[in-house]
């Protein structure tokens, strides 16, 4: 190791190891290696199958530890063949660098690794500096960063604040930060009547009127109109099927499916209680059984603008001439574990590419990144 | 043949013939033989790989010719292995007849053209008898009933009423004729948005929404009270389906599915229209395209209470004792296509066990049927 770690080398190398999730592939591994000879204390937490990695340099439970978390592990590359470098070559051509996890996000966290690395070396700071690196963030997350949490707690490690080094700029590097996102949630109703001929519908319940009244009263609701730092909540039905080929059948069962995307104003279990409530008032008013059944993806979240967006936006400003809007659009992230445990925003580079065959990544822009995050560090420490 | 033919034998001959629509199994032929010997003349009216059978007792073109509308196809037995006795056995056990087409309807072609014979034999009419006999009623009946009463028009040959003999009594025999019967059509509707992330609803169009206004603005729809001689209209939504396995995907297109039961209030150019101007009003109003097909199956038909009904209503309560209700309800029948000729009712016997595994009729009920057919044509030409 040199005193200035290479973020692009880095990279490149972890982009060697195959980890679509679950496999670690060797990732953690190596940044274990990396970190642990810069002195971090590692330790790997692995639960139900998945890999992670904890580690901090400095003491344990000191009152400034800025935290950052990530994941090595990566979607699944499609077809190798339609690559135009092999999805884990890590092939660095005219400046790009290409491969799976280029952009989400091995570049992310192997930017901050080698921040962290140099910072610890030239500047070693007071207070502590925490990596937590899961390998399950692309999958279901039941064991991922959840399970670093909870390690953390049991263990008497805490982060005072937490960056998310996933990709957050739409086109130019620079342009955005997260403070917070979106809850997401999805319901699926299954309506149950009585089949019979079409020809006697009086015989029949037809489970279909009460879906289309169902869905036409859930689309139509007005959630909200955006609040503070969101936008407005969304509701979209993604699917009503019945399966009956034969036009003289009414059938007996029918299901509608609708995913949520929802800001501060709502929770999962707020959400849940409505439309329940809407089921049951459409169940009685058709004489139908209503089942609904719901999961909740994530909880909204919001770090409200204030020190943390702060350092991050003025470090970013620093480096790239651009302040970046606070923003809390997009999916979930692994943020939405964090925030239960101290104050999180997210800054990463531009997120082209990202799930998309041919991802790949201006080196120059990972270089930048790691700078940036130095700089956050500098800041925070300063 | 003796002078009283059996209608029994007949029937149970009928069924020996596999005619499975629109296979003609020798059934048609039977008849033809049968008839040709009591001095019908009979004319084979083949069209589109569909066999019908015309036959006239009498003057062509007399003003006295009653006529008589069957067939002889029948659905598919299913799996042979689950009848207790075969199919095609025309079995006789303890009174009972069983096979494909005991009750819909080789028995009640049997019975009127065994009460037919006997009647010409025993007392020849002043006037004449038509059978029009189809081998495709349970099929698409394009080529059925409708070719032999073109052929009959293109031929100088009518007919100046007509019974069908459909199986007409739900429990008992004798307990309800047929005057008319209500519509049947069906709505296809496809609607078309643009897909997209659920995420970013504003950046699809979602058809669901649309789809779910469109079908309960339908379901809701009261289409009448029901006329003099008519149950109410009634619409049930059959399907509507999606395909769209992910959650987080808003689908491009869903389609839908509607059955019209429908009277004379009513056609299927009037429904087609209103459906059409619910679409378009949909539509606009959510920015989507609309698609929409129609198959109208039948028009609704009545045949006013009146000397026709009166005579059939006579026959079989001189011969039951039960004054059969006048009803239109039910599914269509080819009585549709008749009513452009003459007018029409139609009468027969319980319809127990129509398209099921076990179809099966009692002896008996054979029998007392060629007696009401016997006294309908002995009354008619009185």
């Amino acid at each position: 190791m040199t005193a200035n770690l290479d973020p692009v080398h880095l990279t490149q190398n972890l982009i060697r190891c195959n980890s679509v999730t679950p496999a670690e592939g060797g990732a953690l591994a190596l940044l274990d290696e990396v970190l642990s000879e810069a002195g971090f204390t590692c330790v790997r937490v692995d639960r139900g199958g998945v890999a992670n990695l904890f580690a901090r340099w400095g003491d344990k439970g000191h009152a400034r530890s800025f935290g950052f978390n990530g994941h090595t592990d990566v979607v699944p590359p499609g077809d190798d063949a339609a690559w135009t470098h092999g999805p884990f070559s890590g092939d660095l051509v005219d400046g790009v660098l290409w491969g799976r996890g280029a952009t989400d996000m091995k570049s992310g966290v192997a930017a901050f690794a080698a921040a962290a690395v140099d910072f610890v070396r030239n500047t070693p700071p007071e207070g502590a500096i925490i990596l937590a690196i899961t390998g399950d963030e692309e999958g279901d997350a039941v064991d991922g960063t959840t399970a670093l949490l909870d390690w953390m707690s049991n263990n008497g490690e805490a982060m005072s604040v937490c960056l998310v080094g996933e990709p957050t700029c739409p086109d130019e590097m620079g342009e955005m930060m997260k403070i917070g996102r979106r809850g997401s949630m999805s319901a699926w109703f299954t309506v149950t009547g009585k089949q019979g001929h079409s020809a006697y519908p009086h015989r029949a319940v037809n489970p279909l009127p009460a879906m289309a009244r169902l869905m036409d009263r859930l689309a139509s609701h007005k959630l909200d109109d955006g609040s503070e730092h969101f936008d407005a909540s969304s509701l979209a039905i993604v699917g009503i099927d019945t399966g009956n080929p034969a036009t003289n059948v009414i059938p007996a069962h029918c299901t509608g499916t609708v995913n949520i995307r929802f800001n501060d104003l709502h929770s999962g279990a707020s959400l849940s209680k409505w439309m329940e409530e809407e089921a049951d008032m459409v169940a009685a008013d058709f004489g139908v059984g209503i089942d609904m059944r719901v999961k909740i993806s994530g909880e909204s979240f919001l770090t409200p603008p204030g020190p943390l967006s702060d350092l991050v936006a003025g470090a970013v400003e620093g480096e790239t001439g651009r302040r970046p809007v606070l923003s809390t659009s997009g999916g979930t992230s692994d943020a939405r574990f964090v925030k239960h445990h101290c104050p999180v925003v997210e800054f990463g580079l531009v997120g082209h590419f990202m799930h998309q065959v041919d991802e790949r990544v201006p080196a120059d822009q990972i270089t930048q990144l790691k700078t940036i995050y130095g700089r956050i560090l500098r800041d925070y420490f300063a």
